[in-house]
């Protein structure tokens, strides 16, 4: 196989690149200079070479322990469990939270036999159990799909009897959605998780959880 | 700045690729084996060393003179003149042109300061006079835009004077479209260019001159 042929095939294995997509991506490159292709090479190449998974939180990091774990400034009473390390990245982005992270690597799915023992919890057991300043609230951001959802269900029954309080996102309307577009099952959902208004301030939740979450 | 970072950057460097896709893509990486990114990496690496324009026709190949234009059985009669390499590979996929390429490496854009100089077309002109077979046709098929359009006049009028037969692609109806939707130029110059329809297989030329162009 020729390499430009080898390169689209290496393209075309990423995620929402197609084989044309690929082979546009090959003829840029080869339009390009030849130092503006070594680059991206390079850089994958130290992705591979100096990116691993935090030993505390799992999320990709250069050194041995994340800047989110090592960051004095965080609060480590607070754990937000994510399914994989780019969801932490989301949630960063946000700039709204300042707690730590858990990164499961993955959901519970049986029918591809992804049961608990496949995912990253017992580590998470074991600091919700030793940390020494002591974990208060272990927050759920597992994904609103069904295994995201039997996931949150079976993290709970793990992690609520060992005293720590459990919660989950909230569900509701998306920002800057259209209410004649949203599906029925979350409307219900933002229905039943309606908060009261304060005033022009907004805030205050109708169930009281919500109110010291806005870090 | 990290290499995760670093090779987002790079990653959006590509076309059609925005930071959030970049991003999603440098996670993909990561979550699947190191083999597998340097895999990548290697591919990259080996496009940028072995594969150059071929000193011919400028399309990108391994070999000095590409494929086609060492390939025997081509037509070396026919030129087609593309503005880039990719043109080729799109032609060639319809496996219906036999004749040989010439890429311009561009089109005319006074506006971005691109001229006739900055294009390759007096290689063209040479390949055109001393071809020792000799060249009878030269295709151009430059994109249907106006810096296209402007780059096709230009090129007639340096290549007619040399004695050879300068066809255009045909403009109309692209196949699969739905007469609705398609826009008035179009229109107008599939009316203009309208075919005689022969019984059942179709063919044949209004003007005569696309008759042989089936190769």
């Amino acid at each position: 196989m020729s390499a430009l042929d080898q390169l689209v095939k290496e393209f075309g294995r990423l995620p929402g690149i197609g084989p044309r997509t690929a082979t546009r991506l090959v003829y840029h490159l080869l339009r390009g200079s030849r130092e503006e292709a070594r680059r991206l090479a390079g850089a994958i190449e130290a992705l591979a070479d100096r990116v691993h998974p935090c030993v505390l939180c799992g999320t990709f990091a250069e050194a041995e322990v994340c800047a989110i774990c090592r960051d004095p400034s965080r609060d480590r009473s607070v754990v937000c469990i994510v399914e994989g390390a780019f969801e932490v990245q989301s949630i960063e982005t946000t700039g709204r939270y300042r707690g730590l992270y858990h990164v499961l690597g993955g959901r519970l799915s049986p029918l591809d036999g992804v049961g608990p023992e496949a995912l990253n919890v017992a580590p998470l057991v074991e600091r919700v159990r030793v940390e020494p300043e002591g974990i208060e609230e272990v927050i759920l951001a597992t994904s609103p799909s069904v295994e995201g959802e039997a996931t949150a269900v079976y993290l709970e029954g793990v992690l609520r009897p060992l005293g720590v309080r459990v919660t989950r996102l909230a569900r509701g309307i998306p920002v800057g959605s259209d209410l004649e577009y949203v599906d029925g099952s979350t409307l219900a959902e933002a229905l039943a998780g309606r908060r009261e208004v304060h005033g022009a301030q907004g805030g205050g939740g109708r169930e009281g959880i919500g109110e010291d979450l806005d870090f």
